[in-house]
């Protein structure tokens, strides 16, 4: 396996764009992208997009083909991919795999979804047989991992609204967030309740969105001229169905994070920022010691000392989060490569990690019946 | 790259099983292909699902991983590729990759549909907004391309009924085929009209059914001690967005077969066997001519003198094809693989094409804007 960097990032705002499709908004990440690293379309060898749910809300499939016309780009590989919140992320996977093996010199990886749906309409990802018709959607299961985390460590309910602040403080420093207001623990706490524990304001919205990179080998990074970001882990897993598993970690994360640490030759130590999965606030806090950021039950702990906030010891979030800055689900993963990208090339203004070096970007999606149905692991080095 | 090989294969029944589940269907294959390859479903690295409809007709996402499930696996990296009709296809390029880029050294292959739908209810697979709202369905789209090669070339209506009459006549040899009854030419031309000139049985059903494969490297294949069926090319490819094409052949197809036979070291000439992607008659036809089994123009000439009939030069669908085995969309790819590797290890009783030792399986998908969403080829050589 030969080394692969970001040559490229773009992302459109993560929101509503009740007046724009599909293709629109992936043609504009993957514009930007190409634009962003320079580099001719005629260039790209293949493609991978990620959309979770296009057929279901949409009834578009083949979107990832759709989004590349838009653009120009017709006539090399093109995969759709679909592991619901990692979807984005397993294209970026894929187009790594391509890279890294020799195949591809350049690959552009993307995610799109307009995921935002009238008021009141559950968001229907997992088992349909098993899950969804049974009524177990997703503000059910982590209230339950929110219930055992409280259990088992102490886990405050402050503690959680804290994340959401902080991802909200964040959002209103990030120009592509949806939400740019920020919140007090008070709000938090006296928002709506959804499933006990979780309130409103602990939830990420479901947004509409796209963010794309270009993928390279060091030979084309070096033409380019562009700052050198490497792709120094790159881990896909699959949770294990088992019905006796502790609903306060995630094993198969734990597992994930160990071998994309192995792979870029790093430890938790090593990084000086974090994105992850804060799909509901509770998840920060588990993921925070699921990554090895803190010792497992200290995650409330970590939040209270205002380490995870920016210019903390390890920021985490900084972009606001799926909390803040939205969440379109198949476009969240490559979401948080633009924003690592950004960091980790000095351009994040207003949002800045200073001499920011090694980032980790995290995945999960899926099936509440395992760990995960999908779970990613990224870690990038500027070199 | 290093040599890639078919250790075992899998298949449901394609038709009506209207009482099962995509879990059900699919487990039954995975678990049949690793039963057929002997090998213990803990050493399988990696899993690539092909599905192109569990969304937006079962509301199921994350197909694979619940197949998996199904059959005790997990824990494994597990990614849904959708390309239309070549889904499962495109999975089994992927899981190609994956072993003969040196990732993997086994993997798990397999696609899955439930196609079957209430009676006049169209397929809705492409650009929702561009074709499928407008009215572009596959049968007016394929009429089309029949209008085009019957003008350009004086190919028959005739000629396009003998396609259906020889994939039902092998279809009655198959025991996983959907339909088993002999056509006659008078009654595929007298059978309701769909689009002008296609008729009922010049049209393939939508089927439910899965179809598995377990794709090894050389070490393990040889430690299996099954018979060496080697994938020698494969190849995905996107069709150009171009509003001056001809109708009358898929440039995209000509392309994707030129760089499989290069991959492979074989030409039209070396071929034992083919299964092409038959979704009408007239497809059959014009895949002869973009496969280089006959010169542009000449497809109807070939089935006129039997060339393509088990028995023939060169047999064409000896499973019955898509027009009477059945296509359970994101299946079929994978059902074309499983019948040339029974071919070649001369197990296909029956149908058996006597010698078979080089097969190629041909599959396309998706919008009909471009020549074609998506197009694999593949392959196979008996060692």
């Amino acid at each position: 396996m030969r080394p692969v960097y970001v040559a490229g990032v773009g992302s459109t705002t993560f929101g509503k764009h009740l007046d724009r499709n599909l293709r629109s908004l992936g043609g504009e990440a993957v514009a930007k992208a190409l634009v962003d690293a320079g580099i001719d379309r005629r260039e790209i060898e293949a493609g991978y997009c990620g959309n979770a749910l296009g057929a279901m809300l949409q009834e578009e499939t083949g979107v990832g083909q759709h989004v590349l016309w838009e653009v120009g780009m017709g006539g090399l590989p093109i995969v759709n991919v679909e592991n619901a919140c990692a979807s984005g992320s397993t294209a970026l996977h894929l187009g790594w795999q391509g890279v890294a093996s020799g195949q591809y010199d350049a690959v552009v990886v993307f995610g799109v979804d307009k995921a935002v749906m009238p008021k009141g309409t559950p968001l229907k990802v997992g088992a349909a047989e098993m899950e969804v018709r049974l009524g177990d959607l997703f503000p059910g299961y982590f209230a339950m991992v929110a219930q055992k985390h409280m259990e088992a460590y102490g886990t405050t309910l402050e503690q959680q609204a804290k994340v959401s602040v902080k991802n909200h403080d964040n959002g209103c420093l990030n120009p592509y967030a949806e939400f740019k207001k920020p919140l007090t623990v008070e709000e938090v706490l006296a928002s709506p309740m959804i499933a006990d524990p979780i309130t409103l304001f602990s939830c990420c919205p479901n947004s509409d969105g796209a963010a794309a990179a270009i993928l390279c080998s060091e030979a084309v990074v070096r033409r380019l001229g562009k700052p050198r970001v490497r792709v120094a882990g790159s881990v896909l897993a699959t949770g294990l169905y088992d019905n006796q598993r502790d609903f306060s970690h995630w094993e198969i994360e734990e597992k994930a994070v160990a071998k994309a640490y192995e792979q870029a030759g790093v430890g938790p130590g090593d990084l000086s920022l974090v994105e992850v999965h804060d799909a509901f606030s509770i998840c920060e806090i588990v993921h925070y010691e699921g990554l090895g950021l803190c010792a497992r039950g200290e995650g409330g702990r970590l939040i209270d000392e205002g380490a995870t906030a920016i210019g903390g010891r390890i920021p985490v979030n900084a972009s606001g989060g799926l909390l803040a800055k939205g969440h379109p689900i198949g476009a969240s993963g490559l979401g948080q490569i633009a924003e690592l990208t950004w960091q980790l090339r000095g351009e994040a203004t207003g949002r800045q990690v200073e001499g920011a070096r090694v980032a980790l970007a995290q995945m999960m999606g899926g099936s509440k019946e395992a760990d995960a149905r999908a779970c990613n692991i990224h870690i990038l080095i500027a070199e």
